[in-house]
């Protein structure tokens, strides 16, 4: 099985960031990680408020999300496991993540940030 | 001549900014758009270094910040004058484009803080 793309944390590009949180779903599904303690697996996450993400989309978006350098993820057994890189981020981007979630908290219908 | 198109203020989705700003060029052109316009909260970013955008690409990039809301535009005989939305985003999603801002900052080769 091929080893997962993680991103060095230097080499972590803000385009790459905002282009990632450039889709409500995986924001919605960004907002779901940053808020879980313990991170949360694919499965967990398919229903997000009354939005539905199909299978398909949802190992794509997590894909972007870990390519971007947002989360981390790890197999564990048939499952994967997920979490964000929020605090480390946070000392290369200062108050990015954290503007961007609450941009998106302003719009009705979206992820309130917890 | 068609009108050209801005958001009303309430209008304006994170995901478009998000969007806009996730191109090097465009947070280029931005940038020094806030440059040029004195203080405020965008002014941290003046120069364009040394990329060299073509024309081509130009007004493209200008319509996709019109059309996020990130700038208002307006047409001045055969020139078009371009400023930045900043202070009023910056009410809508507060920190928001001064995060971003400062995001592209922290990479070489980037317009550099003021």
């Amino acid at each position: 099985m091929r080893p997962l793309f993680h991103p060095a944390l230097e080499d972590i590009r803000p385009e790459a960031i905002l282009y990632a949180l450039s889709d409500p779903e995986r924001v919605a599904i960004y907002a779901q990680l940053a808020g879980a303690s313990g991170g949360g697996t694919c499965s967990a996450l398919a229903q997000l408020g009354d939005r539905v993400i199909p299978k398909s989309s949802l190992s794509n978006h997590f894909k972007v999300l870990r390519e971007s350098g947002l989360i981390l993820s790890e197999r564990q057994g048939i499952e994967m496991h997920n979490q964000t890189r929020c605090a480390e981020l946070d000392e290369r981007f200062p108050g990015l993540i954290k503007a961007i979630l609450l941009a998106y908290a302003q719009i009705p219908g979206q992820p309130k940030v917890g």
